[in-house]
């Protein structure tokens, strides 16, 4: 088969997300061995939480603990550069809502924004949930500040994130990352290997 | 280092967990290919999930479709067997019992009934939640069937029971498969890419 007529990787994030982050440093690189491309989906994990009955990992006692040292341990496993941000969790609504913005426009300028805004606050806890860093790290990426700026307080950019959300729900997303591939759903970093069976050698 | 220097790789399970059931099959494998043996732990959920303010994946809206796919898929990942019982979860003390009073006399036995108990759940639906298919499943197995549930009953094997409950979770297990090797935990049969690295490479 033509690598053009192969279905992209579906990539759900949230730039909230550890996992999501480790992931978001592989996904391209597995997709393209493969002759797939990867569309990103930036969503909120609250939206998907609340559906599913599920709070954050690090809001458990016992697992909290687990979790912090699993986000550092899978991010060296992966040789992902992982500094654990200052606050965690952040929202992270007016960052997605700007990959949505330029997602209208040109949709790898919103990938280059995931990457952007993933690698700042997990290696330089860059808040992005601040009004003032995420300005700075617009000027930095070379998006147009004000006009970024006006699209994160936007109510077309707010009610596109939302229905992007309500879209990722009903296709069974309860987490982040989730990929679909070729209609089939995966959950989590820790996915890769049964992803990349399924992409060299097809359902299993 | 010789083999008999280096530690066992600790592995806590519980009777009714899919993924326990899955790397089971795989545990002793991939320790012997490292020199290492397994020491099994029997846990209750029930206990671990209720110290961590935890519920079953099944428990949750949308992530239950999800997890009931994702137990056979993961299952044919691995190359195991695996058909989904009729009832889940169901509550597994009775078989834990038995695991621990087998386990004072002679750890294989215990490991043994260990693999029996899972595999008749989970490939024959074997109910161990049930006095009269957890008789039938001792008888099966060999063990002397008015002694195994002689034990089930005894509160020796209760107080045993819930002391390795309560140990695991004062050693930071919340959920199951939990592994700790060199001290080191993880969590999830999905952690067997990094259980296979540590084994081989040490800490990362």
């Amino acid at each position: 088969m033509n690598a053009t007529h192969k279905a992209p990787v579906e990539f759900y994030f949230d730039f909230s997300s550890p996992y999501s982050y480790i992931a978001s440093e592989w996904v391209e690189a597995v997709a393209a061995r493969h002759g797939r491309t990867v569309s990103w989906h930036a969503i909120l994990l609250g939206a998907t939480f609340q559906a599913a009955e599920l709070k954050s990992p690090v809001s458990h006692p016992i697992k909290r603990e687990y979790s912090v040292a699993d986000f550092q341990r899978s991010a060296r496993f992966e040789g992902v550069p992982y500094v654990a941000p200052p606050q965690f969790p952040i929202p992270t609504q007016n960052a997605a809502r700007v990959f949505w913005w330029l997602h209208a426009q040109d949709r790898s300028r919103a990938a280059a924004w995931a990457h952007a805004g993933l690698r700042a606050y997990f290696t330089r806890g860059v808040m992005l949930s601040d009004a003032g860093s995420l300005r700075a790290l617009c000027a930095e990426t070379g998006l147009e500040v004000s006009a970024a700026e006006a699209a994160w307080s936007d109510p077309v950019w707010k009610e596109r994130l939302k229905s992007e959300n309500d879209a990722a729900i009903a296709a069974g997303i309860f987490g982040a990352p989730a990929f679909v591939v070729d209609g089939e759903l995966f959950w989590g970093n820790d996915r890769k290997p049964q992803i990349e069976r399924w992409l060299s050698s097809g359902p299993f």
